[in-house]
C-alpha cells in the first residue's frame, strides 16, 4: 500500500519548510522576450520553448516548494503538442522531487469520470507497489498514452457524488488525492456559489459538507484526509468558516499574488502545527521577470519570487502561532 | 460574419429531419471483438483500432442526424495516443457533414477559461472567413496544434460569468456555439443541482436563470440562441419547468436510451414546431451490435439503432403536435 496522498504532501511541506505551491499556467505574457518569440512561430519550435520554459520554472522551484499545479489549459490551448508538453513537465516535476497536482477541473457522469480517471489517474512512472495488478492492460505499451503523472487533481462538484468517486476510488488505493472545488478565487464565483439556501448555508457551503463527506474514506495517518478542497485565498473573511466546517480537510487556496490574496489572508486555513492548507501562486511567480531589469534571468527571478512567498507566508503563520517547521 | 450556430443546427435539423444527436463515447466495451482485441493491444494499434471504430459510427449515421457529440474523456483516457484519434474524429464528422458538439465540460477561472478557449475553439478547419484576421499566429504553423474542429462545446456553470465570457467572446464570433450544464442526466445530479434556493427555485434553476441571460447576447435568426442549456432526458418532469425559465435557449437533452431517457420524456423541450432541442443518445447507440446476432455488422447495427431513435422521437413529436419536418 502506497502512502496517502495527503501523507506526502505534509512530509514535503515539513521537509522543503514551505506550504507554497506554485502554479505553473504558461500563457504567452509569461515567457521571456526569446522564448515568447519562438513559441509563436508554431509547431516544434513551440513545443520547444514552452517546454523550455516550463522546465525552467520547476529547475528554480524544486528544493524550494512541496508542490507544482500545471494547469492542463495552459497546454491544450495548443493542442496536442501543448498536450505533449503538459505530460513532460508532470513527469520533470515528479523527478525533480516535487509533488504534481494536475489542475484539470474535471466533472462529468459516472461512466464517463471512470475514463477521465483512467487518463490522469493511472501513472506507472510513479513506481506504486500496485500498478503491477492492472490486469487489464500491459503497462509497457501503455507508457506513451498517458498524461500525468499526478500526485493529485482538481474537480469539479456540480455533478455530485457519481462524478467523484470512479475518481476516488481510482486513486486512493495509489497514494493520489484530490482538491475539489467549493469556493473558486475568481470575481464571478459568487454568482453560483454564494446563493443562499433554504435550509441555510450557501451553495459552496453545500459543496463543502459533500468535500468533508467524501473525505472521510481517506484520512492520513497525519489527521488529514487526500479528499481536498479548493477555497480561493482571495475571500478571506470566508475561510475561517470553511475551515470549520471542514475541519479534516486540507485546503487549497488560490489566488495568492497577482489576484489579490495576501498572506495574512490565508491562516485561518491552517492548523496550530501549520498543517492543513497549501498556497498556490502562479502569475507571480511566472511573471516575476517582468519586474526585474534582466529578462533573461527569468528562472532566477522566479526563484526569488518563491523564496519571497515562502518568507511572507512562513512570517504570517509564525506571526498567528502557526508555524514550527 | 459565418450564420451563428443555433442556425446551422436549426438547418440541419430540417433537412436531416431528425433531432437526434449521436454521443461518440468509445468505451472498450463498444467495440466488436476484433477490435476490441487491437485496442488492449496498445500503442499504434489502439489508435488505429479506436479511430476505425469511431469513422465507422459516423459513416453509419452521417446522413441520418444532424450533429455528433465525441466526449473527449473517451479519448483522454488513452493520453495523447487517444487524443489524436479525438481530434481525427472531429475531422472526419465534420467532413462528413454533421455537426461536432465538443462534450468538455470545462469550466475553469477567466484567464484559464481564455487559454481552453484557444485550443478548442480555433478552428482553420471550419473555413470561417475571420479567421484569416487571427494576428496572433501564423494559422498555417498552428494547423497541427488543434484539438476540434467543433462548431459547439460543452460548460460547467460553477465557477459563474468570468469563465464562460471568455468562450462567447471567442465562439460567437466564429460561429460557434455552447450548451452549459443546467441539470445532468446522472442520478447524483441532485445533491447539488437540487438544492432549494432562500429567494425560491433550485441552484439548477439559478443555473438556467445565469444561461438565459449569457444567451440573450446570440440570439440567431431562428429565434433560439447559441449558448444552450443541458438538461437530462432523465428528469422529464423538469423539462417543462426548464423550458419556462429559458424560452430561447436550445437544450441538449442527454440520458436518451441507456440511461432511461425514453422519446415520450423530452417532448416538453420543444416548441411547437418541433425546434428548440436535440437529443443525445450514445451507448445504446454505440452497443447496438450486443443485441444482434453478427456483432461484425456493428455499423449496420448503430444505424439501425439511429433510425430507430429518429422513428421514436419523431413519433412523439408528431402525437404532441410537434412535428413539421
Amino acid at each position: 500500500m502506497p502512502d496517502a496522498f495527503i501523507d506526502r504532501l505534509y512530509s514535503a511541506v515539513q521537509k522543503k519548510k514551505s506550504v507554497a505551491v506554485v502554479g505553473i499556467d504558461p500563457t504567452p505574457a509569461c515567457l521571456p522576450p526569446g522564448l515568447r518569440q519562438r513559441m509563436e512561430e508554431g509547431g516544434q519550435e513551440l513545443t520547444a520553448a514552452l517546454s523550455e520554459y516550463c522546465l525552467g520554472i520547476i529547475k528554480a522551484v524544486a528544493d524550494l516548494v512541496p508542490a507544482v499545479k500545471p494547469n492542463i489549459a495552459f497546454f491544450e490551448a495548443y493542442g496536442l503538442y501543448g498536450l505533449s508538453v503538459y505530460k513532460s513537465v508532470c513527469l520533470a516535476a515528479h523527478s525533480a522531487g516535487l509533488l504534481v497536482i494536475g489542475d484539470v477541473k474535471r466533472g462529468d457522469i459516472g461512466s464517463t469520470a471512470a475514463a477521465y480517471a483512467e487518463g490522469l489517474l493511472d501513472c506507472p512512472f510513479l513506481g506504486f507497489d500496485d500498478v503491477k495488478d492492472d490486469s487489464s492492460h500491459d503497462l509497457q505499451k501503455r507508457l506513451g498514452s498517458l498524461l500525468g503523472p499526478h500526485d493529485a487533481l482538481t474537480l469539479n462538484p456540480y455533478l455530485g457524488s457519481d462524478s467523484i468517486t470512479p475518481f476516488l476510488n481510482r486513486g486512493l488505493p495509489k497514494g493520489q488525492g484530490f482538491f475539489i472545488l467549493v469556493k473558486t478565487s475568481n470575481p464571478s464565483s459568487s454568482e453560483m456559489q454564494d446563493l443562499h439556501l433554504a435550509s441555510g448555508g450557501t451553495v459552496a457551503e453545500a459543496a463543502a459538507m459533500l468535500v468533508a463527506k467524501w473525505g472521510k474514506q481517506a484520512m492520513g495517518g497525519c489527521g488529514w484526509s487526500s479528499v481536498g478542497a479548493v477555497v480561493g485565498a482571495t475571500h478571506p473573511s470566508e475561510i475561517g468558516r470553511f475551515r470549520k466546517l471542514m475541519p479534516h480537510t486540507p485546503f487549497l487556496l488560490p489566488g495568492y499574488g497577482a489576484q489579490g490574496g495576501k498572506a495574512d489572508d490565508v491562516v485561518d486555513a491552517f492548523d496550530r502545527d501549520g498543517s492543513g492548507a497549501v498556497v498556490n501562486a502562479s502569475r507571480s511567480i511566472l511573471q516575476a521577470w517582468l519586474k526585474e531589469e534582466n529578462p533573461g534571468d527569468w528562472i532566477g527571478a522566479a526563484r526569488r519570487a518563491a523564496l519571497d512567498m515562502n518568507e511572507n507566508l512562513s512570517s504570517a503563520l509564525r506571526a498567528a502561532g502557526k508555524w514550527n517547521f
